[in-house]
């Protein structure tokens, strides 16, 4: 059985959307058991009114609310009793195998970064790192907006970590690291990725390809864009009665990912979509539960710890 | 008639599509004459295999080659005999009214910040500004690839030059210009942006919706990533055959905006894609001359003067 706490507190349209998903997540999958945080007596009106009376929810009251716009350090600091601040501390616990929020996404890194811990030190950031769809195959986009401003030296990091995951998570060998940049020619883009092409070129990775670094601003920025035209898509023509098109709205159907994964963590915490409706919430959920089956936070840092090892003597 | 500078040098696939791209411009618009920039023996030579006799194209010998990695500044200076300098220095001397080039965008950039000049001292760095669509109406996009590494000031420039195209390009009155960052909230994002959002909420232009401002590199992100997209569409559906479908191929074909106005100059200057075809070639010559017919570079320089004055007893 895999125990995923889940923030009930935590989006746009909580609490109802987290508990509907929850509900349909364990309806799904008899492995899975999720933890509903948030406020005791609210969540489990709205379990009964679903009319769920099974065995795989539990509810852990955390009453405290937490507002988008909290500073994140504050919510850890002064929030212990919200569902987002709960959700990652049960796992501190070792009371569940992962933490999903879809809350204010600062405030649910902060809470990991500072509850569960960084796996290894040489790491700078914890980025968020997610596989997207491409024609044929996934690539993974790494930082999806958990970080801003970031040196060369992190978004080398990135990269790292972007390429730990790729073979962690969608066995891809030797993956190929590359970052986003705006030409093929290495001396164009902004000052801080020419500098991290340089640092890159002799990291122990293998350059171009699989994995796509960034700024978690411009990944935030190319995720939300990537749904925006999804959306407008799926406006004008709806899913596409064909193979194509029902393979289409699934590859690019943002809440069919659930939610995203933060690498280089000491546990399991996943960030999911503020706008999640509660097919967003099952699949993070069912996500969440998948990366801690397959191991992945500790296949990725056990080879973020190696690629760290290896690039230590060079430095 | 209006007189269009070409780089017939410029792009992946110089010279021929430029040719090609020339030839079909003036045959479907008796009002364009187009003058050609490169060798002129092998450029006439691709004149008469394509069977072109008419007086709309005329070609100006301008051997100089310019490649893709050459440093901009460089290229203006050395190779004032290459198609792309050749194309706006005869804009300078009033021989065109607009010069177009799918060659080395810095060094086009360049070409026309050194030879045609700002419209305004008080204006840092001419944007590319480009019409998007969505499902509704068009945006401005601001810059999409002429800088990088911006100052907050220079992001509130860009805003400024975006609303003035907006209206004289697009016809909004008043639009309302914001900043693309990840949150909603104005302390997220990218410190510079914090600081820009501060300095546009003082501004004299209207904050949030028609016009995006963002950096170059951001902004050229999110226009291949577009590109990237509406592609894959094509690739897996082809043109849709309903009007929605017909709709979608029209405004997200990259080829049909042909290129993208420099803003801020004294002058014309169109950067096209270095992917061009020659259906790109044809309506980035077109779009030239639309610009140059209804004087939209005066327009939005007469606008960016009267935003720019209002703004500087604030200072």
């Amino acid at each position: 059985m895999i125990k995923v706490a889940l923030d009930a507190m935590g989006g746009d349209y909580a609490p109802s959307v987290c508990i509907e998903g929850a509900v349909s997540a364990v309806k799904k999958n008899p492995n899975i058991h999720v933890v509903l945080c948030g406020p005791e007596a609210e969540v489990k009106a709205s379990l009964e009114k679903l009319g769920y009376t099974g065995n795989q929810i539990s509810v852990v009251d955390a009453p405290d609310p937490v507002a988008m716009d909290e500073h994140p350090v504050m919510v850890v600091k002064k929030k212990q009793h919200s569902g987002l601040v709960t959700c990652v501390a049960l796992q501190k616990k070792g009371l569940v195998d992962a933490s999903v929020s879809a809350g204010n996404s600062g405030a649910m890194m902060a809470s990991c970064l500072m509850i569960l811990g960084k796996s290894c030190d040489e790491f700078s950031r914890p980025p968020i790192g997610v596989a997207l769809p491409t024609k044929d195959r996934r690539i993974v986009l790494v930082d999806g907006g958990a970080n801003v401003d970031e040196r060369a030296s992190t978004l080398v990091d990135f990269a790292i970590a972007g390429s730990a995951f790729a073979e962690a998570y969608l066995g891809y060998e030797n993956p190929k690291v590359g970052l986003l940049n705006m030409g093929e020619e290495e001396h164009k883009g902004p000052a801080v990725l020419q500098e991290a092409y340089q640092l890159l070129k002799s990291a122990p990775v293998n350059f171009m390809g699989d994995v796509v670094a960034c700024s978690g601003y411009t990944g935030n920025v190319v995720l939300k864009l990537l749904e925006g035209f999804f959306e407008m898509h799926q406006e004008m023509f709806g899913t596409i009665d064909t193979p194509a098109g029902k393979r289409f709205a699934e590859m690019w159907d943002y809440r069919a990912t659930g939610g995203a994964l933060l690498l280089g963590l000491n546990g399991i915490g996943i960030i999911a979509h503020g706008r999640s409706d509660a097919l967003a919430i099952e699949k993070a959920v069912d996500a969440a539960a998948k990366y801690a089956e397959a191991d992945v936070a500790n296949k990725v840092n056990a080879r973020l710890a190696a690629i760290k090892s290896e690039e230590a003597p060079k430095a």
